[in-house]
């Protein structure tokens, strides 16, 4: 009997509510793998290329009802297919490891979450523009008061999401938890309550051997 | 036996190659049904709401291959949808004739004929998350090397198209006329190399019987 391991993962991403961690948890990990010498791009979305970035500031910018759902859903698709082909595609295509803070799960969240048949809808639109999912999710999971009261405290101009409030990320850190349940072979939650090197110690090792 | 007179059209788009004159008839139009007491909408896309005209800048700036076919299709479908939701939908429950400058059959043709493949992943997308089509299109056929000599005679900072050149016109102007023959009960031909009077007049005589 042959036992097939898996794939091995060259295409990270990380997930969690606003104020969770997981864009330092993203550059921790980033920075380890560094020390032991693999080759890491380290990325995020929604930008990640030139012209991803510049969507990012037409879509973050604003009013919070600039955009409908769906448009916001369009956009993002948009940036991601750029990041995607200028960004990640050639990144891995040269043997590097990427770690992308957020990719498609936070649209399946952010704006899937906001109306009856949009998750679908994202669902559908992610299947016919980008088909691609991360080899492996890191997600970082977090009461929402605590996120709330961290993300609320940091400065910086896109602020837009954190408005939608403590009932949305509410609802948020249950939906990731919901999406961590649908796709077990590829994200893996971690506890991110604990401290910030603890989580970073526990990150590095469920994503090391996954590299090798 | 009883026969049923077709829907009044209330939405009236415009399509044809670069230099067709379809933006000068589109005016035209809008003029003369305004003179005749009609309350019109003259809109345009790319473009036609705040939003959507920031993505048509991001879009027609910079160099031509700055965004794939692709992500070209994603940022024009997230425009029409703004474009839809802000300004069509609105004017429509209004009351009003909304005459649009292009809509998604030049989608269809500018993005849709760049590779193999991509017609379907518009249609798709539009049947996703636009599902409306003008209830009459008015398709300006013109001669290509006519279309292209009084395009690039034109001045503007958006040439990106124009610079496809002539080939690339003349696989529009071919494609603009199977599309009338997909869609023969939307989509009327009107020959646009006659005088400019001569082709307003033709477009009035079509189109404000199906306003009534």
């Amino acid at each position: 009997m042959t036992v097939t391991a898996p794939a091995p993962a060259r295409f990270v991403s990380f997930e969690g509510i606003d104020g969770s961690g997981k864009s330092t948890q993203a550059r921790r990990l980033a920075d380890s793998l560094r020390e032991k010498g693999f080759d890491v791009v380290l990325t995020r979305e929604p930008g990640g290329s030139p012209g991803a970035e510049e969507i990012r500031s037409l879509v973050l910018e604003g009013a919070p009802d600039r955009w409908s759902a769906e448009t916001e859903i369009l956009l993002f698709t948009a940036a991601r297919r750029d990041h995607l082909e200028r960004t990640i595609r050639p990144a891995l295509a040269a043997g590097k490891i990427v770690i992308c803070d957020r990719f498609a799960d936070s649209t399946r969240m952010y704006q899937g979450l906001r109306g009856a048949g949009l998750r679908a809808q994202v669902d559908a639109l992610h299947n016919l523009m980008i088909g691609v999912e991360p080899d492996l999710t890191v997600l970082v999971d977090m009461d929402p008061e605590t996120g709330l009261s961290r993300a609320l405290g940091r400065n910086g101009g896109e602020e837009r999401f954190e408005t939608f409030g403590a009932a949305l990320q509410a609802d948020m850190r249950a939906g990731f938890l919901d999406l961590a349940r649908e796709y077990p072979s590829r994200i893996v939650k971690v506890d991110g309550a604990q401290p910030i090197d603890a989580v970073a110690a526990t990150v590095l090792a469920i994503v090391e051997p996954r590299l090798r």
